[in-house]
């Protein structure tokens, strides 16, 4: 079965450009969406969108006009909304290519962003429409990756990182982790939890996370 | 009454060291507690501590017998703990001074800090151990300030910054928002919910938050 990714590019500082070459390798197809400035820095990095997106109300007249000569596709909104440009980035990828992987760049404001879009962009988990792709999505950037999961058995094969922390969004029952440099018994939480700074063993082995219930992101972190 | 305030610095990068002397105007007494690299950042800007605490692996043996020489009070812990340095040092500050308010520097990590410790910084509402303190509660940095809102009436005076945002920690009933550029009537939110990018009026009158039962937090933001 072929693959594809959207890979969806908010508007945050420092989206992790560098890491599409990647995704173009993995995958048989890639699709592009850009949210508002998020638009032009995948222009400017030399892609061609399938969407472009959001308000734009923090590019200039001229930037607009070259996001919209280098989109198939150019979806402007205004600027007083209840949703976040990134949101409905998102929320049009998860609809037109619903099968597929999303990668969300620019969504952590890594390295300077503001905190409160960053809350915004981890409580999309709580968003019924995003329900149906969450397992699939993915947002990163140069110093940290978030994906998020849903109850079961997940084997989160090693990769480098200084730090892997797992932190729940909501009460979690039965929590274990496996394989890790600090393992965890079955163990139930009655509000969101924070395990960070857990680690890969030296040996890389895989790191095992179950649950029964809630809703648990796992962060691999690469800057101390 | 004589007011009293804890400031607690803990490790994330760039502290807003700057705001101490405001504090310091504001209060009849300023006590220090310094979480490990916190503690030498306070140390470095001239301040003594009343209580340096931590596991000090981020520090230097001479950094580290700096720190102690500019402490009342020295605590060390051992590095593999379940407890991150500056919820210890909270927690200490809260016991040892109950009735003060409260204002953590370099617990947001604003400007490049870790956002796996950020969530961990602000899960900490949900830790019953701060439940006491937590309305008196700041976390400040310097470009946005946290704080946490219990069930009731809230008037939010105004003060400069480009935005005001409501962000609740669990489900919200009856939230409303009155005086600000958006404003709520009364809506129940089954889960947590991110209201970003809201303002106060030019006009500069006070924002007025009210909601029945939840957890919410205001978001200060000086940044675009």
């Amino acid at each position: 079965m072929a693959t594809a990714c959207v890979i969806v590019c908010g508007g945050g500082p420092n989206p992790a450009l560098d890491q599409i070459e990647n995704l173009i390798q993995a995958y048989d197809q890639v699709y592009f969406v850009g949210a508002d400035r998020g638009a032009l820095r995948l222009v400017k990095a030399g892609y061609v969108l399938d969407v472009a997106l959001g308000d734009f109300d923090s590019v200039s007249e001229e930037e607009r006009q070259v996001i919209e000569a280098h989109s198939q596709e150019f979806q402007a909104f205004p600027s007083e909304k209840d949703d976040t440009d990134g949101h409905l980035a998102l929320d049009l990828a998860m609809n037109r290519w619903p099968e597929a992987d999303y990668v969300a760049l620019g969504f952590l404001g890594e390295r300077g962003g503001r905190l409160d879009h960053f809350l915004a962009n981890i409580w999309l988990a709580h968003q019924p429409r995003f329900q149906a792709g969450l397992s699939r999505l993915t947002l990163l950037e140069a110093h940290h990756k978030v994906r998020f999961l849903e109850p079961g058995q997940h084997v989160l094969a090693y990769e480098p990182c200084l730090y892997l922390s797992v932190i729940s969004l909501t009460p979690v029952q039965g929590l274990t982790i496996q394989g890790a440099k600090y393992t965890l018994p079955a163990t139930d939480y009655a509000s969101p939890q924070s395990l960070i700074s857990n680690e890969y063993k030296a040996s890389q082995e895989p790191v095992e996370i179950a649950f029964e219930s809630g809703l648990v992101m796992i962060f691999w972190v690469n800057q101390v």
